[in-house]
């Protein structure tokens, strides 16, 4: 099945914020979407993520401090069905390796590449958020296409 | 096989510009990387493509003006022998829209999350040129880990 994936490197001496950026309501709300509510620390939670005019709900669906965090969709648009986004970590020097999958997929379809590059930039928020203070979330000013 | 998609939205009215920024030595040295020798405008053309350690000799495998491009790779890393990278251009109102695709990696190996991150920043600074006049080639400043 066709997956999305990405890597990105966070300057970081410990893995923790990454992680905690990762699996707390005000970590995610700083890089991925302000409109988050929920906490992503524990197994079986349900996170909101919210945007514009849709959304996504995610169950934590595996936790493993701070290396692995692994949801699954509990309701969303149709292509995402079925589908798991994890983000393993590990250190390597001063860098913070973040290995990032959005799995599953049924189709190949455009939609599928339109989250594809928008991954890498929320991804890159991620990035700002922790070596920098400051993330871009829900980047109205990273449009990347006529969809958002 | 794994595949990278990509799908960005570019503000013009013509695919024309877009087409050429792909095409041509100056247009692909706007957006990817300066060091680019040759002209990718006849099927069967070798472009050069050259980062800081290493790079890309591309084979111009089909166009079709001002729609599609599709490259071969001619010699690079390991991991990218015998993958294909394939642009489709449509005009959508105000919008030209890139399908990308970089088809036929053996393994979603670690590098090919690192491009697929890369993929994304690249074809945003294409946006950039053709949007604002001036891309982000070679983008040390977009460092995206700790491989480039």
């Amino acid at each position: 099945m066709p997956d999305i994936l990405h890597r990105v490197g966070i300057r970081s001496q410990s893995m923790q914020p990454v992680y905690h950026a990762l699996t707390t309501q005000a970590g995610l709300a700083g890089w991925w979407t302000s409109n988050t509510q929920g906490e992503g620390d524990q197994v079986g939670n349900i996170i909101e993520f919210r945007f514009g005019a849709g959304g996504f709900d995610m169950k934590v669906a595996a936790l493993e401090e701070p290396n692995t965090v692994l949801w699954e969709l509990a309701d969303g648009p149709p292509e995402w069905m079925g589908t798991t986004i994890s983000f393993e970590l590990r250190q390597e020097d001063q860098y913070v390796i973040l290995i990032f999958k959005h799995a599953n997929w049924k189709e190949p379809v455009e939609f599928m590449h339109h989250c594809s590059t928008k991954w890498a930039v929320f991804l890159l928020s991620l990035k700002s958020l922790i070596e920098e203070g400051e993330g871009k979330p829900d980047p109205r000013d990273i449009k990347i296409d006529n969809w958002n």
